[in-house]
């Protein structure tokens, strides 16, 4: 296998975290924003939505898709329970973060972070996308203020996806975490889990 | 199990499409955009991320997230194989469709046809919006043009995820159609399938 990965994005670290944990090595090519490497492999045809992360399989299939890459490592893993209720939750909060969480935690970081796309930082929007993460966090809070990890009493793929973006919020995304304790709790135990890795 | 589901929302209708095409029967309640059912679900905290659709398991859990619910009640069937490779393909579309396809060909389409969107919809949004939109369905046709469907040789789980917008991309999303001959015959292979049932 090899992963072609975004060093400074969320999607790609949270499949570098897995792979961590897992104590798995899988070498990397790293396509960071607006380099060769990554101009290289959109021409080569390597990223079949155009984006990174991508898992190119044994078989050569191209996986995309941070999530999709997720759960095709963490099956059979602790972090992928064989109890159906459990996997279709953690497959709801996975759906949740792409869907919602994403476009707001990231992109806020994004505009704020990225000098290609600050011109899209207007002060309405800026505004529109912290009021939008508050509460799209408040939602991981209520969970998280009752339970250790977001679904059962372990950590799972729904943790090590959700970790990606929230860890960042308040440094690149301006986000008011003081106003979130037990999620800077659940950050604290993803950091604490044996063969972490912080995104460097 | 019972569904709570928005009549008029594609990320519903793919559910209700999945399970007539099981030959399931599951009670539904609709909560339609601003009708009281909908403020009454919310209320009594049925929605866990505040949307539909919901499926409510025999154990009482309230699973949200559409592809969340396509996958639990998926499992088993030939919508869902067990192949590794194909099962990552499939949720590999299906995470792109939540955080892509549907931010913009169903956004689109919201803006068009919700009244209470409509200030939304601003020429520069709308054609931004369209270009990105004809961008995204390109890919799907790309894929279209040389395989019957979006993963391997059957229909599967990832074909009903993509039809919920796709199919009234033309007439509510006002996206040009007639580029993507491929994904129009891959829409009627769909509209042909045993037991298949219209967006009503």
């Amino acid at each position: 296998m090899i992963l072609y990965s975004m060093p400074s994005s969320g999607n790609s670290y949270k499949v570098r975290l897995l792979l961590a944990l897992l104590g798995r090595a899988v070498p990397c090519i790293d396509i960071e924003y607006g380099t060769e490497p990554l101009a290289q492999a959109k021409a080569e045809g390597r990223l079949p939505f155009g984006k990174a992360p991508v898992l190119v399989l044994e078989d050569g299939t191209a996986l995309a898709e941070s999530n999709a890459i997720l759960c095709y490592l963490g099956e059979g893993s602790l972090f992928m329970p064989q109890d159906t209720v459990a996997r279709a939750q953690i497959l709801s909060w996975m759906f949740w973060e792409q869907n919602q969480h994403e476009g707001v935690i990231a992109v806020r970081a994004a505009l704020r972070c990225y000098p290609h796309r600050s011109h899209e930082a207007t002060p309405a929007r800026m505004d529109e996308l912290l009021e939008r993460g508050h509460a799209l966090m408040a939602i991981m809070e209520a969970r998280l203020g009752a339970h250790d990890w977001l679904v059962g009493d372990t950590v799972s793929l729904a943790d090590i996806c959700l970790f990606a973006y929230t860890h960042s919020a308040g440094d690149r995304g301006g986000f008011d975490m003081a106003r979130f304790p037990a999620i800077n709790e659940w950050l604290a135990r993803i950091q604490a889990l044996n063969g972490f890795e912080a995104l460097s």
